[in-house]
C-alpha cells in the first residue's frame, strides 16, 4: 500500500489530479454524512405496521394486561422469537427496553457496584481491565473508559480476536472481560468463528468472574443470500464449565425502529437471575405494550428473516455502490484496503499509515462528515492512524455516491501529499 | 387509640364478635389484593387511544423522524406539556422512558460512581447517608439500601418532613440527600407545604452536594375538586442559592399506562447537563415514538387535567368506600386512625401499636394480601409496628369492599386480642 513502485513524476501527476478533483469537490458545496450506522427512512418504512399496533387487543398470549405494571422478564411471545434466532433457551433470554447499550451499561454498572455471582468483591473495589479487540465499536470503548475500566487492545482478525494476544492478557486477575461483536462486527464485518468462540468459552482466566460481552447487534443483518449463523456462545460456555461467562446482547434497533425497538439479554440461568435481582431496584418492568407490538408485527423467527430480506434489498445496493467507488477510484493506485462485509452496517477502510486524520479533515472541509479517525479504537487512538469507518446505510444513493467519490479524492490527495513529503517514489 | 375506657367484659365481647366475623371471613375463601398502587383496567381504558397512535405520521413537531436514533433530551412537545404541569422551564426538563424509578436509580448510580457537579469525589468513595421521611415509599428505601446508602429516619408530618429532625442530621457531610414525595405522598397523602419546601431549599447542609430527590409521582392525581399545587422546588432552590439541589421526577405511569408511559427528570441547567453527560454512555436516546404517541394523545396540560378527571371519577368512589368502611367498622371503637387523602393512591392506616404485623398475617390467612407491615419504613422496620398501607385503586368495588371489611375484622381481632393479653380494660 505505497507508491514505492511509481516514479516521483507519476506521483506528482496523481497529486495534481487529486488537488484538482478536491477543488471541484469544494465548489460543489456538499453537506453529506457517513458517520453513524443509522437505518434510512426506506428501511424504517418496512416497519410502518408497528405505528398503529397493538390496537384494541392489549393482552399478551398468557392474558397479561400489557398496559399495567410488572413482568420484569419481558413478554414470553417476544422472547420466544429471539430465543430461536439467537440460539438461547427462552428462560435464559430477557426482553427489555429500546437499547441494548443500556443493558451493557447496566450489567457493567451492577458488576462495578455489586460484583457478579462469581466475584469475590464488587469490581469497583480494585482496578478492572477489559480486552478490546480493535477496530471495534466506539460506544463499547467509550462506556468502558467512562466506568474507569482500563482497555487492553488486541487485534480483531477476520475470524475474531487474536487469541494469542488474548491468552497473554487473561493471566491477570484484573482482566474481567472482553468485548465482542460476533457477527458482522462493527466496523470490519468480521464473524467470530465457532472455533474461536469455543476457545474463548474454555479459556483459562485468572479472574473467576471473567465475562464475554457478546454484542450480537447484527445477528440477522445479512447482505447476501447466506444466513451466517453465530456461534452459540451460551451453550459453548456451559459445556466448557464456564456457564456464567457470556452476556449476550441484541436488539431490534436495526430490525424495526432504531429509537423505539426492543432489546434482549441472554446468559446462564444464574446470570439472568443476577440481572433480575439488581434491575428490580431500577424498574417494575419494561414497556410491555411495545414488546407486544413487536411480537404481533414480527410474528415469528421467519417473520424477522423476511423483514431482514427487505432491509437487505435497500442496503445491499448501497454497499455495492460503496465498494464499486472504492475499487474504481482507489483500486488502480494500491493506496488503500477495505472490507467487503457480508452483513452488518459498515465498511472499514484502511488508508496509508499516518493519513487517516488528514483524510477525515479534508473530507470535513469539503462538507463530508466522517467518524473521527481513531474512533474504532480504545481511547480513540489508532496506532497506525489509518482506519476510517464508513456507514453507507443512511444517505440516499445519490448522496452516498457523491460522498464516497469525495472521500476517494481525499484519500488520494492525502496519500500523494504524504508520498511527496516523505520523498517516496523512484526519481 | 386504646380500650382503656372499656370494661374487660366489653372487650371480651368485642373479641368474640371479631373471632366470629373472622371465621365467617375465612369461610368466604377470598383471594383479594390491596398491596400495590396499580391503576385498574377501567383507568387504563381511559388511554385506549394510545394503542393505535401515532399512526402514519411519525414526525415530531420539529420534523424529527421519531423512528430513528437520537434526541437524548426527549421530544420538545412532550416536555412542554409537563414543564407547564410541573412548573419547570422546558430546557430544564427531560423526557425519558417508562419508569421514573429508573431515573432515580440512574442519577443515584451516577452520583455513586462519578459524583455530582458539586461533589469533591464520587459518593461511593466514602459512606453516604440519606434522610428518609417515614412512612414513605418502599421502593425509594429498597433502592437506597441496595446502593449501600445508610437511611436516617425522620417523621413525615401532614405538611412534610419534621424539619427539626432534618436540621439535626444535615450537619453531617455524609448526609447527601433526602427523599420526598411532595404531593399526595405515598402512603400518607401528605402535601409538602410551600414553607417547608422553601426551608429545605435554603437549608444549610454540611455536604456541598446535598440533593432533594423530589419524586412528584402524584402531581396531578387529585381526588377532589381542588387542584393542589406543588411547591416549585427548582425555583425555590435556585432563589436560595442552591440551584443544583433538587432532582424532580415524574411519570405518566398513573396518567396513561403503568408499564408503558413516559417519565421526566427536572433540575437546574447544570444538573440536566450532568445527567445527559452520563446517560449518553448508556443510550442513544429514549423511545421517541412513545413520546410522540403521548404528546399527541395528551395534547396539552389541560388535556392531562381532563384525563385525570376521568381517573378521579373511577378512583374517588373507591377511596370513599374505603374510608366509609373504616369509619363504620373501626370508628366506634377508637382503635385506629387513618388518613383521608385528597389525592394520590393510598390510605395509610395506623392500628394499635404492636399489632400491624399480626393484622397483616391474619388478613393473609383469610385470603387478603396486604403490603408487609413495616414496608413504608426504611429497612422494613416500623418502630411502633402500627402502619398498614392500603391501595384501593386496583380491585373492583365489590372486591375492595370485601377486602376492607375483612381488614377491619382483622384489625379488631388483633386489637382485642392484644388488649386481653395485656390486661387492658376496667375489671
Amino acid at each position: 500500500m505505497t507508491f514505492d513502485a511509481l516514479s516521483r513524476d507519476r506521483i506528482e501527476t496523481l497529486h495534481a489530479e487529486a488537488e484538482q478533483a478536491y477543488r471541484t469537490l469544494g465548489e460543489a458545496g456538499l453537506t453529506l454524512d457517513l458517520t453513524r450506522g443509522k437505518p434510512s427512512p426506506a428501511q424504517l418504512d418496512l416497519s410502518a405496521g408497528l405505528l398503529s399496533l397493538p390496537g384494541t387487543d392489549f393482552r399478551a398470549a398468557d392474558g397479561t394486561d400489557t398496559r399495567n405494571y410488572g413482568g420484569l422478564t419481558g413478554l414470553t411471545e417476544l422472547r420466544e422469537i429471539f430465543a430461536e434466532l439467537l440460539g438461547i433457551p427462552v428462560a435464559q433470554l430477557l426482553a427489555a427496553d429500546n437499547a441494548s447499550l443500556a443493558l451493557m451499561h447496566d450489567t457493567l454498572t451492577f458488576a462495578m457496584l455489586h460484583g457478579t455471582p462469581d466475584s469475590p468483591a464488587p469490581w469497583g473495589a480494585a482496578p478492572v481491565k477489559f480486552i478490546c479487540p480493535a477496530p471495534g465499536y466506539d460506544r463499547h470503548f467509550a462506556l468502558t473508559e467512562h466506568l474507569g475500566i482500563e482497555m487492553l487492545v488486541v487485534d480483531m482478525l477476520d475470524d475474531g480476536p487474536d487469541l494469542d494476544q488474548v491468552r497473554a492478557l487473561v493471566g491477570d486477575p484484573a482482566v474481567k472481560g472482553i468485548w465482542l461483536v460476533p457477527t458482522y462486527a462493527n466496523p470490519t464485518g468480521a464473524v467470530v468463528s465457532h472455533e474461536k468462540a469455543a476457545a474463548l468459552a474454555a479459556l483459562e482466566t485468572a479472574a473467576p468472574d471473567f465475562r464475554i460481552y457478546w454484542d450480537n447487534a447484527y445477528a440477522v443483518h445479512h447482505l447476501t443470500d447466506e444466513r451466517t449463523t453465530t456461534a452459540e456462545i451460551v451453550g459453548l460456555c456451559a459445556s466448557a464449565g464456564n456457564p456464567n461467562r457470556p452476556l449476550v446482547f441484541a436488539s431490534t434497533s436495526k430490525i424495526t425502529f432504531a429509537g423505539s425497538g426492543v432489546s434482549f439479554l441472554g446468559g446462564s440461568p444464574e446470570t439472568i437471575a443476577w440481572y433480575l435481582r439488581h434491575v428490580a431496584f431500577r424498574t417494575i418492568g419494561p414497556d410491555k405494550v411495545n414488546q407486544l407490538r413487536h411480537a404481533r408485527f414480527l410474528q415469528d423467527a421467519e417473520g424477522v428473516h423476511r423483514l431482514m430480506d427487505g432491509h437487505r434489498a435497500v442496503l445491499a445496493p448501497k454497499f455495492e455502490a460503496t465498494l464499486q467507488i472504492l475499487a474504481e477510484r482507489l483500486g488502480p493506485h494500491d493506496v488503500a484496503t477495505w472490507t467487503r462485509p457480508r452483513g452488518g452496517y459498515f465498511v472499514s477502510l484502511d488508508v496509508p499509515d499516518g493519513t487517516a486524520t488528514r483524510v477525515v479533515a479534508l473530507a470535513k472541509a469539503a462538507g463530508i462528515s466522517l467518524t473521527p479517525a481513531g474512533a474504532s479504537f480504545p481511547y480513540g487512538r489508532d496506532p497506525r492512524d489509518r482506519n476510517i469507518r464508513i456507514a453507507p446505510s443512511f444517505p440516499s444513493m445519490t448522496d452516498l455516491t457523491a460522498a464516497m467519490d469525495g472521500l476517494a479524492t481525499c484519500v488520494l490527495l492525502a496519500a500523494t501529499a504524504q508520498a511527496l513529503e516523505s520523498g517516496t517514489g523512484r526519481s
